[in-house]
Parts: structure tokens; sequence; C-alpha cells
């Protein structure tokens, strides 16, 4: 496998949450870390075209657009209008020059306990919006989410499942291979190999032991259990060999750091670990 | 599907953390409770002897002794004392008249990052300990923990997973299918009908939303998002008919409460929710 450079790094903003989007397209740059992955929430919040200017003018590139999703709702008008959200997203993702639309499918919506209706409500809604992003050009890539994420945030949790919907739904949608939320499955290699020519970004970060908090206790690479080298080389031998996302939450290590030392250290582990 | 009553309930120990197993035992006995399932540290405490008396005089059945596993370790020494400790607890199995001994498998070895050798190292210790336990005719029940425990509890994640394992070691090992663990599984109802002949135990609790602990979280039957009387019609059409056990791990709430109180909602519970 080729020694992996920051050439490769793309900084998802939720790592760096003590910065704007602003202080992360500066930080970026200033580190050379050629590429980021903005949610949402701060690129509205720095306003889409100033972002996309400043963006421009960094000469970043955008690893993808966090995040589309939440498909399945209680009743036809949530889903409409989780749709008509997405839709934008498809758009933001476009102007912003997103190599993809990441989807955080949803979860059981409320007061439900139907776990098959939840994931026939995703496959519709993903269905209803390839229309718009077929038309602009923009791949949807699947997110499974680990297991512990089934009933609040995602009910897609193996990439068993995002190949089978990957297959139903045909052209314009793909994966993203997040290594925190797969790395457990029995079925890994054979899945990522599964996944050739769809693979539409690859995201590390590590899991801790013990593991404190469902969603906010990621492990910066090298400090947890992932075997993070032998999921590189099976993402590269599915033929992946785009940016790689470093996303990490973190509530009370990471994101308590001094942001530029925080920054140095995603690089010095994204070099020698991954 | 008939109508659920405690008469196949079982009183998994730890749900009533704030009670001894001599407790345990009278309690179950108060309610007309038909079984338990003593985890191996309160049967220690009270002494094997003492509670085989105990349980015999109550006319209690045990449904599982909680536990054995934990094969995974860093070299040969530590894994063979876990061996010896799990033909010790098969004889504790066998002294206290259950129906078989629970396997929580275990994880990665200290400073490992390798779960496929743990996965090896699992599948070699439970075939050596099959000799032993097929000899004293004592099932063993591999329960498939949730993948949030694959680093440090238990590195056999899916149903499929222990389905491959019992076809590949043969007569004497089994599946205890827990609710809290599989609910998630897209493969779940598939899984659960292959499991056919096989089931050795079929465990509730409820998976709370939000869980604010990956261990001691877990919510009482009707409390949280699992379909359980779903997952009973799984596990009864693949021919499991038996007790079904109460384990819940709650230290913030219903490890806070008066136990008779706690034994009086689990039954009411398990009568009307499963």
């Amino acid at each position: 496998m080729p020694e992996l450079t920051k050439a490769r790094l793309s900084l998802n903003t939720a790592t760096v949450n003590q910065w704007s989007l602003k202080e992360c397209i500066e930080g970026c740059a200033r580190y050379c870390v050629p590429a980021l992955d903005p949610w949402r929430d701060k690129l509205h919040e720095l306003g889409v075209d100033t972002a996309v200017k400043m963006i421009k003018d960094n000469g970043l590139q955008v690893s993808a657009l966090c995040r589309g999703g939440m498909f399945t709702g209680p009743g036809e008008a949530e889903r409409q209008a989780a749709l008509d959200d997405n839709r934008t997203a498809v758009d933001e993702a476009v102007a912003t020059g997103a190599n993809c639309l990441v989807l955080v499918v949803g979860g059981l919506p409320q007061g439900s306990k139907d776990i098959g209706d939840a994931r026939s409500q995703v496959r519709d809604g993903i269905g209803e919006l390839l229309d718009h992003a077929r038309a602009c050009n923009m791949p949807l890539a699947i997110e499974p989410l680990h297991p512990m994420f089934a009933a609040d945030r995602a009910c897609v949790n193996t990439l068993s499942h995002a190949n089978d919907l990957c297959d139903e739904l045909g052209d314009g949608v793909g994966i993203a291979v997040d290594a925190y939320h797969v790395w457990w499955d029995p079925d890994l290699e054979k899945e990522i190999a599964r996944a050739k020519g769809r693979i539409l970004g690859f995201h590390v970060c590590d899991w801790l032991v013990p593991t404190k908090d469902l969603l906010l206790d990621r492990g910066m690479m090298g400090d947890g259990v992932i075997d993070l080298p032998a999921m590189r080389q099976m993402v590269e031998d599915a033929g992946y060999n785009g940016l790689i996302e470093v996303e990490i939450f973190s509530a009370d290590n990471w994101w308590k750091q001094d942001g530029d030392e925080l920054m140095e250290t995603v690089i010095e582990r994204f070099e020698s670990v991954i």
C-alpha cells in the first residue's frame, strides 16, 4: 500500500467543532489540507454563496456535503418535508462542488417499532430523491451507521444492506464507508469488495475502549481498536483511491482542545496510522 | 400467538441487581415466577451448594447459568485459564440443573486490533470446551452481543455468525437470542428461522431512545422501540416455546427501585407487552 500523505486528507468539519466553517476553510488552507466536508448547519451559518467563494478562493476540494437523509417520518407530510429538504441539500452539494451528498437515512419514525417499514421508507425516499440527484449529476452516498443508531439515526446498519439498496436503486447512488460504523462486521471484506465501483467516500476515526457515549466519544486514529490500514487496503482493493475523511465527534476530549493543535494531531495520525 | 403468562418467565438475576441470589430465589417463589438465571458472581457469593439446595427447595427451574465465555486472550496462558474457568462454569451449570450455559464469547485481546483472530480464538475455545460440555450433557448457548460490544465483550455480533459457528462446531452448542442485541438486524427473521432446533434461550428487555450508556441503560419491556411480540413470533415459529428470560441492566433506573416493585413491573410487562 502506498504511504498516506495529507494530499488525500479531507477534514470533516464536525471534527473541529470548535471552529466555524470559515475557520475550517482557513485552517485547511493554512495546513495544506486539500479538502473538507462541511456540515450543512455550518454552511448555512456562513451562507452558501460566501462559503462557495471562500472554498474556491482557497483552492479546496469538497469531498462530500454532510448531510441529506432522514427520510423516515410518521406521516406523508413529514416525509415530503424531508424530501424537499433533501432536494435543497442536493442543490447545496452542487453549489459547493461536492463529490457527493452523504445520506444518514433516518431511524424509526416517532412512535413506531416497525423497522421493516422504516427501511421501506428509506428505500422509497432515496428512490424519489434520485430523480433530482441524477438530473444534477450529484451522487448520493448511503452511509450505513453503526447498529447502535438503528432507532434514532439510521436504519441502514450494514454494508450488505447498503449494497442491496444500491443494487435495487441503480445509477446515481453509492456508499460512504465509515470505519467507525462498520469495523465490527464479519462480512466487512466481502461487502467492501462487493461495493467496488460505488464507494463514494471513506471516513476514519477510531473506536475507543471504553466508549463512554454512543454519539460523541469517537477516538483519534490510533487511539482505539480499529485496524485502519487493513480497512484502507480493502477500500483501495475495491478501487477507491480518493480522499479520506477524518470525522471525529468527541465532546469531552478533542472538541475541548485548541483547534490548531487538533489539526496538527489529525494530520500526524492520518499520515502515520492509517 | 398464545397469551404469555408468567409460567414462562425466568428472572435473570442481573435484572434485580439490588437483590442477592438468596433474595432473588425467595422473590421468585413469592411471586410465583417459576425460573431464574443466576449470574456466577452471585452464585459464588451464596455458595453453590446452598444455592442448589435453595433452588430445589423452592421448586425453581434454572433457564441458564450466566455465564461462560471470554475465550479470547493475548496469550496461551490466558486462554487456558479461561478454558479452565469455563469447565468450572459447565460443572456449576450441571450442579444448578441449568438448561444451558450462556456464553459471552469475549472481545479483542488486550492490545489486539485483529478481530478475525479473536473470532478464531472464540471458535477454537468453544470447540475445546465442547468436549467437557458434551460429556456433561450441558448445552452451550452462544449469545451474539450487540456490535457495540465487539471490542470489549463479544466479537460474535450477529445471529448469522452464531449460526455459522453452530454449523461448524456441531452438537452441543446452540444460541441464546437476546432481543436487545439483535433487534436491529436486517436478517433477523431469516437467521432466527435458520436457528430452528438450536435456540436455547430467548432474552427480553427493550432498547431505549435515547440510550444513555452502552452497558447499563437497558429498558423495561414496552418502554423502548423493540417489537417484542414480532420477535417472540419468530422464535416460536422456529420451535422455541421454552422459558423467556427478562434481563435488564439499568444502573440509573430499575436498579435504584425497590426490588419488589420491580418484580411486579417485570411480571406485569412480561404478560402485557411481549
